[in-house]
């Protein structure tokens, strides 16, 4: 399945060197103000460009294709499509039939039994993420004020990110990271009991983006190490405000009212300049593989505004669901 | 919702003191042979009784009430019914307004206007994990040879674990923990490449299990220490074998045939008999706090039978889609 | 697949002659006033007892095992138990090899491999429909003031029952009849554009009765041979109250203010005890086969309780989702 | 919601009169060849053009945006988009305030709080089906051997339709008709004994539908008025072949392997030249309406080709999950 949500669904499609990626978005509330321009905010933080992200240049804003009626959603499925512009997919002949160790080439190939689309990844690759990006856009409008935002906290193990970055870059290899997320303003309640618990929800969402390799909340791995009079969190007064967080904002699977806060571990960027080893998919023998061509050395950059919309888009949800976003939002003006 | 699953389908029910708690099981092949007594081994290992575990003594075999016809899953739903023999349910008024930090007392009340059951946690207790382990029992025959074994790594940030949970037991405190699940025999491709990959199916279900504060898929927060060059797995042959599995079983979101590997933080347990700070809810007002009665040291114990349980559930579900279970299982005979 | 619904999801669960049958209901709003006491209503009016139903008697309350706390909903599952009391399973086993004509033996045979329960039909069983009675009984307290109502419009084509059903019995043979279902107070707006218009959840819910042929909205088939014209609801004010209700208070898909009218088609039970033709299964050779036992001469006499069910657990959904209904019911009293 | 299917999945979106409309298709099985003319015949069946069609040209050959990589299908969500040609929505301005009788005017105005396009219906046109069509072609790929096919049974209550045609036209006027649709080489088995029933799903799909009041499966409303020694279906062999076929081919929701037989009832075109009463939505006062523009005068003519559609979409979702359509189609070729 291709579709995540209860109530406010996404539905994600497209392939990176095909016609277009995108993303079809059913139960939004009817009466949100948006534009193409209301996306190149976190669209533009998405893309890179800076040292450690691909130079590639992508026409990175959607066409609306439906569900928005003289600048409003309508209330039917939002189509967002963003074309593929630059497809060299000719770069991506020589690798057919040696997957990129790392990549979902193999897998691909096994389960799709040589049908997929393995241009640049084909229907795994990380250029899908602009629908997600763009479905957090309208989710962050829909939840304030609760706000989301996150950090790059570590790349590479260390905080000199432009320092690991130019060593690596320099040795053609690449370098992992760690991102953290936090929401406030939560409403107290949102979630389900066992299987939607926040973490659930979340987590579920967060390890849809490529090259996510562990998720921690609150004390996360730490709390491991902790004595229960150390983890608890103290209840302050009757808004249910804590003294410390280490439950990182969730109770019982229901966020408590305090900050959403987790942690995300990205794994180095798979695709590299230095040789690897993998096998031909049509001998079975051993080969060698050097990945040319736009790569990131780092994708953890790129992660906060992928990071933030998936939080966003899932608690879009459950404040659908909690019926603290109406169904129809009161128009905005005189 | 308290429905997890595609067509391999649980939803869980019950509430810790009230008559029962179980699980309903949708989509389960018809032909398996069960009975009350498959389920013991798995409930035995979840039901604790060791050192660290509470002693409260349960009822915990199944009545199995519908699905299973002459012995053998008949193709409807299978109801499992788990009687709550001992609910004290006296200690808990003591918290009915006093709630418990790091418990779902307060979300609870806030979430369900003070309806919801509070002795003993309610719909919120540990004691719902019984239905969890006893579907994972039956996903674990439907998914055979692949086999799950999980196991602690350290408790309370240690290796010696009945030091470490004397010392802690004699402070009244309570200890977290690791766990470590491992499937062997994983076939190629399950798994789908954006909201449904493996690693989000895994860590939504796991993170469904109380005290869980994290995960990690193969190298996990490691790998974004780590260089592009060391993190990738090499390919080896022709099946997909790697040379390392810092992926942990796991490109692009599906499987790829190497064994799956994740680890989970565990909270220490909420419930400590050492005085905490909460607050009275009719008042807003501070209160003090200890939680008498019977309390695992150390939930991280009981964790091995109940993630193995949420792995083998998930994957029944995958391997089913995948078609790698028949919807008719074919008669042992003889 | 067995579960229905979005919000408020039903799961039918049992088999006619084993323990029980039931239904696990999930999304019910907390603080719902029920006992089994308060489900007698429909459930008598389901079971029949008169004239043309079965004399068989069942344990027709349920028993509650979860979801109710100090007698109200708690928010979370409602287990709905039925205990089978008095199953004569001896008489079935003359069937096991003999399907009955207009039953599910043959195709149940075939799609479970031989280990369906056949006794009585099984999951197959109309038994199945008193959880979905119970499940209306609930649905119709958080729906009010809409109310719904059904009735017999005819049976074996007549309105003199009672004489049809006393020459049908003597002959061995059996009757099907037309019921018609009508909802008043119903709100502007329920239900979607396309595929989960009012008329696809209502028929999707009524067609899982066994027996069901047929269900029309409104003018239904004589719509067929009406003109524009005359089949056009005219408007008569801004509340939507039409002159005339040829739509059955649905357009395109969504309510629009006036009643919800349906009528539904039921065939003669399929139980006679004259004799009919059928072939055994493990030769394939034909046979004769003559149903003896506790059947209905007329099925459509118990139908109108479970329509009203089924429609009301649909409308329940809607209004759920269209926050109608609160997610937490307001204290009752003083 | 706006999605239908358990895994293979349609999602409509679009609105008549703006940029496009479409299908999403997630769940299709890789290897299936498939370009923009593969839809040509079922589109132009669908679009009339006929006596008693409208004649407004479309362009109703998709652009297939994703999914579909060196002519077959890939395994993923394949995007199928219809642009919009000729919006002719200045016809629409005077209606705006003034809801047509027997269409969704008003209850969008009422749902959507006036953020709807009404524009030709806006999300509720009859020009939606289109992406159903095209979802149906690729469904009767799949589903091959097995055929579907239909045909109009009456227009305005008689068959010589051209005379009934006329006549209606010559006054303003519109019919409507009754429609039949038949499956053969259906394999026994398909369906779910309750809830997800063959005749549950297919009258779900088919009353998403715009302008169906009615469904009937087999003897339908005239099994109502038969005796179960007349309506039960004699089995005559071991491959459940039956004499008559009252049930349309299934038992207890589940296929019994004859052919799936049902008839269709379909209101007349709402949109009439004849003036008709309704209300100005700005004032609640009385006002009248004339629908001019392009109109079907009978719209049942259309639905031939989208019923079809429907239920091959609703058999295709049952196969895949029976196991009888392949997750990987075989390569064709030399």
């Amino acid at each position: 399945m291709n579709i995540f949500g209860h109530t406010f669904r996404l539905q994600i499609f497209g392939e990176s060197h095909a016609a277009c990626v995108g993303v079809l978005i059913d139960g939004c509330p009817a009466g949100l103000a948006i534009d193409p321009g209301s996306f190149s905010g976190d669209l533009e933080r998405r893309r890179g460009g800076s040292l450690g992200t691909t130079p590639r240049q992508e026409s990175d804003l959607p066409r609306i294709l439906s569900g928005v009626f003289e600048g409003r959603t309508n209330g039917s499925p939002i189509l967002l499509v963003f074309e593929n512009l630059r497809g060299e997919s000719g770069a991506y002949e020589s690798i057919r039939h040696t997957p990129r160790p790392g990549h979902a080439d193999f897998v691909a190939l096994k389960r799709f039994g040589g049908f997929a689309d393995y241009r640049g990844g084909g229907h795994f690759s990380g250029r899908l993420t602009v629908g997600l990006v763009a479905a957090g856009v309208i989710a962050k409008m829909l939840i304030a004020p609760l706000t989301i935002t996150s950090r790059i906290l570590e790349v590479g193990g260390g905080q000199n990110i432009e320092r690991q970055l130019a060593e690596a870059m320099a040795e053609g290899d690449s370098l992992g990271g760690v991102v953290e997320c936090r929401a406030k303003n939560v409403p107290v309640g949102l979630g389900e009991p066992f299987f939607d618990s926040v973490e659930s929800l979340l987590s579920h969402m967060v390890f849809s983006i490529g090259g996510v390799r562990g998720i921690e909340f609150g004390a996360g791995f730490k709390s491991a190490r902790m004595r229960g009079s150390q983890c608890n969190d103290a209840i302050l007064d009757g808004n249910g405000r804590t003294a410390t967080n280490h439950a990182g904002g969730i109770n019982g699977g229901l966020t408590n009212g305090n900050d959403i806060v987790f942690r995300v571990a990205v794994k180095p960027t798979s695709s590299i300049a230095r040789q690897q080893e993998t096998i031909d998919t049509r001998t079975g023998m051993p080969a060698l593989l050097s990945v040319d061509g736009r790569h990131d050395a780092c994708i953890a950059l790129r992660l906060p505004a992928i990071i933030e919309a998936a939080t966003a888009v899932v608690l879009a949800d459950l404040m659908i669901e909690g019926r603290l976003v109406p169904r129809v939002l009161p128009a905005a003006e005189a």
